[in-house]
């Protein structure tokens, strides 16, 4: 057991505060001989880097990762994975010096402030310590390494919907999430959307949003009755992203309303003989084991706390106050939870890839 | 590492099939010298069991339980724990002997049959074996353990919405879902509701649903980070139900909407200096941690997928086909998910409990 | 985190005390597929029953193991396992009705009556309770089902020491284990251990003893740095053991006497150029990792406690006093727990066995 | 499940190789509010610290332990632990650089090259990579961090057999340990240890030993039946230190020597009232429970298997060849052992504290 773990087979533990002097994790069990450079990493840091628009938050991390363990020159000159762990460290640079005084000993509303004091009795309240979203590069560079693992399977993820304002689902072009600071796959919507978080960001407020992720190529049989199942894991690995509320799988909540008929996703064979769904309600996944469909999972995100609005509150000392929460932050957190939910997943998919392995063989 | 266990501190692993001799299971870790007799946990198997209305499948399975091992007279005469492993069993009754040709061969679209044939190469497919709802009765007999060490702890759950249909939560009387067949606490819908659910059952269909679990009592401090979160285990909780479909805590998915400034539940003193939330958007966790307000827990349970209307379908040989599934079942099995969501959310809260007594002690 | 679960893929978690209506244990992980009788479970657990020879206990229980899930016919009607948790249970018989008024509040030296009672403040004291080592009975049905994973390994264990008298290593006949009520290997010193212990026991004493188990067949490359070795999981399997002070591997405690030299077990190449040792001294164990070498393990049983002679001791008022333990007893628990170390034995290798696939796959 | 990862509610997860850039773990689970400076853990680092004296490899490691995670000032300017995640690293320095030509590609007898390179396929040979004992300094590190949390509980540990040379235990005054450079506590045997040792130096060979780790003020009641036993879990942690070929818990071996009176540990009351043992065979644990008597642990290290003499091998190219290990070694690795085996210990103890206190609470 572990506070601070996910995973079995393929582990992830991270550690570090947003303003200490690094954060980082170690990767337990990554098969070997894998091909991994601290470029491969990089890249998906890269994508989830503060900075990157005005629709997130101003502080400059570069996010440079070091492979600290569990790498080695092969015989090709190549450098992969041992099967030993694999520490990578990410320093932080951007720990802007200022005056913690307020949020030292004020718990600032929708925050962890309250709770970490309630539990430990002490926090680094730099900048949310533990609890704050600095953490997930590590998820993402964790997710990286197990992307590698994962032959065949592909990994897409957008902002579906910000606010109340939701995508048209007929003109998704996962294509073009790139293009757009909101990783939206709708082209239509990221002019209406840009406008809309300029008016919150201005107005000093937040808001907050849902994420679609999605993997393609996943094979069947991934996930064990009954409480190591596939959409349990997604589940537990969304809701522990920072501000995560909600975790839907498929058709999620939406399958309340649903009869049998509609919900059930019937099979037929395509012409090579090979089981074909004709819809998928389910999300990829049935009695907790992947069906080789694509694995659907979507989540929503609160809105940022740190906000430019007044709130009431208490302070350590049990006085009534009220909070403003200045300096850089991010109006949509849910944007830069996209590569982290993609992360999140790859490190749920390798996890049961190599479960699944171990218990059911080559031909299980 | 165990696929089919739950809980780390206070943990339940669970073992058994539909129709074979008996369904069990173990929890592990529970705190000596607690009374504990096998008629409180037939309390709330009572509760689960089928049969209790014409919502519910005809199945007759008294679901009594037994206790094995781990209790104990003590000084004064009474059965309590003693800190060994718990031994529930309950016996299968009601397998009624049925000709299992069909879908011994063949994958009822919705269930795991497809999958677990995919995953294992074998499956016991008398009433979906491991993947049966009724593995969920041992849940309920673990969480009717861990009811008993979370003093001052109170639970209540529902039906919230049946298909499209959702409770008026200005009406909600929470004393009232033992009076109506489907733990329903807004007592008007409840007439509405069961035209409603007769009229799916007699059409041979099935509905989802959303349940809620409510508890309150929780003190401030359960949970951790960053991959021990409260709201995490509580979501893989749930989703590890059958059927379920998706998980919210708090707001949930509504959550995305919301602005900085109405998401914060702001902070203030009552009258003896205690902090009081002025909301609960956050469902009563925040960073991961209970703040000590109610921990609100939604989720949709989709729609049985055993129904009357033809479904097409292939068989394990690989040829095209349709199923029908005949026999009993649940029209809407969202009904029974009510008391298995509040054993869960009972097993999540006495985990943590242990787990945060264990790290920070008494005064912790 | 279990307290009363051992292993990871392959997990076996056990509950039940020795005086209540049964014991029995769960095994999760197990691979689907695998034909499983109880009938060959019962084989091991016939080795281990007591009553088999006047040196051993005169309880009278015929551990009859019922196999409650986890199996199922599969297409040519042979019973195979499922995937899915394995339930094993054994009916507690022979329960001696008695008078426990002494036991109930008199700590017997050298059993866990003291322990038990510091650490919950309650315990079964019939019998020993959950201390006693009737449970040892689940660890060999678990390790029936290991035996039958492990294709190709076959195991062989006997006691090579009683009291002072050990085993001629030159005249060892591993296929005479079974010919003598000690398992002993070592079939000239046979008559002379029968009269030595039959001195003991007269006495109304005990003694200890040393218990040798060999697996051969191991592949190599099982085992894992650095806390997931294959010697530190079998050191832990063997000291779970009831009464066992002591674990060695290959030389053991003889190892601190060696010069490197001598201890290097040299590697050539056989006719068909694969690697020999030259020698064993590692027990077959390289760095926590298996070199295919057979796996050597030795383990010391101390004498029993429960003895005729009386001993000092204090009951649970505080009052000083002494206790004579009357009734049935093995004069040398360490006979029995020759079957009970190959079964640990077995567990572990069969948990390795799946973590290496996991991990490094079929080619790995 | 992890394969770098030790202990439950306070974990040790280590990571890196002998001439990476750098060694380091994470300690989860630790307690918040505890005095913690990087200075301390490093008094115990310089303890194990390589090039002391003639006796061990002369690498020169500063060793020095960065802290990078889970320590905040307190409100009175104190450094303490925040219970979140506490990162440690140490750099390596004198990774000398040499030609690893030969070693690259030969297996060294003795060393885990064989077996790291069936299993993975692949290894960093560089000093022996992962399975280098430089790892162990991790374990120290950890180890300092758990002293903290065990409050009242005292250490000692030394060096009482050195081949065939046993300490007299009439003569152990453990004050004297950090007097020599053995870790000797029988003063009266060090200068014939000096030359002995001197002897097997010079002659570039090496030897095995024995060392002895006590724990005393352990409260009665850790540990837990029936695969949580204290003695079960130190069996675990010390077989998992390098080169540690047997374990032995009070008596160990010898228990098979001893009839049931003469290990049956009685017990008495003191003047005070309180439970003292006449003796302490069983080493501070029954039934896998401490017992409140000091936890006496031995364990025997095997001698170093980097030695002058050339001994037969094979390449990894499959062709017979012999090998002569150059370069710095440990004459005698059992010297440096000692303080690995008093943190792996302290490890132990604050694990199954925290365990305790979880499930059996502050009254337990």
């Amino acid at each position: 057991m572990s506070h601070n773990s996910f995973g079995h087979l393929f582990r992830l533990t991270t550690w570090g505060e947003s303003h200490g002097p690094a954060i980082g994790g170690v990767v337990d069990g990554c098969p070997p001989g894998i091909p991994l450079e601290a470029s491969e990493i990089q890249t998906y840091l890269d994508k989830r880097k503060p900075g990157q628009s005005r629709f997130t938050t101003q502080r400059k991390e570069p996010d440079t990762v070091e492979i600290l363990s569990g790498v080695f020159q092969d015989q090709s000159g190549r450098q992969v994975t041992t099967g030993t762990p694999i520490s990578l460290m990410i320093r932080n640079v951007d720990q802007r010096s200022k005056d913690y005084g307020e949020i030292a000993r004020t718990f600032r509303p929708g925050h962890a402030d309250f709770t970490y004091q309630q539990k430990y009795g002490i926090r680094d309240y730099r900048g949310g310590g533990r609890s704050s979203a600095r953490e997930t590069a590590v998820r993402v560079a964790g997710g990286a390494v197990a992307r590698k693992i994962l032959d065949g399977v592909t990994f897409k993820g957008g902002l579906v919907q910000i606010g109340p304002h939701k995508i048209n689902r007929d003109r998704i072009d996962w294509g073009t999430v790139d293009d757009n600071p909101f990783f939206c796959p709708d082209p239509s919507v990221v002019d209406f959307w840009s406008t809309y978080l300029d008016g919150i960001r201005k107005d000093g407020s937040s808001i907050g949003a849902v994420v679609e992720v999605i993997a393609e190529g996943v094979p069947a049989g991934l996930g064990a009755p009954l409480y190591g199942k596939l959409d349990q894991d997604l589940a537990s690995a969304m809701m522990s992203i920072n501000a995560v509320k909600a975790v839907e799988i498929g058709d999620g909540m939406m399958a309340a309303t649903l009869t049998g008929e509609e919900n059930a996703d019937e099979i037929r064979l395509d012409r090579d003989g090979q089981p074909v769904f004709l819809s998928n309600h389910a999300g990829g996944i049935l009695g907790g084991i992947s069906t080789g469909q694509p694995i659907v999972c979507r989540f929503a995100v609160k809105p940022t706390s740190s906000i430019l609005k007044p709130r009431l509150t208490i302070d350590a000392d049990g006085n009534e106050t009220e909070i403003v929460t200045k300096g850089r932050h991010d109006p949509c957190v849910g944007i830069r939870a996209v590569p982290i939910g993609e992360a999140m997943m790859a490190i749920v998919l390798a996890d049961h890839l190599l479960r699944h392995r171990g218990q059911c063989g080559p031909g299980g």
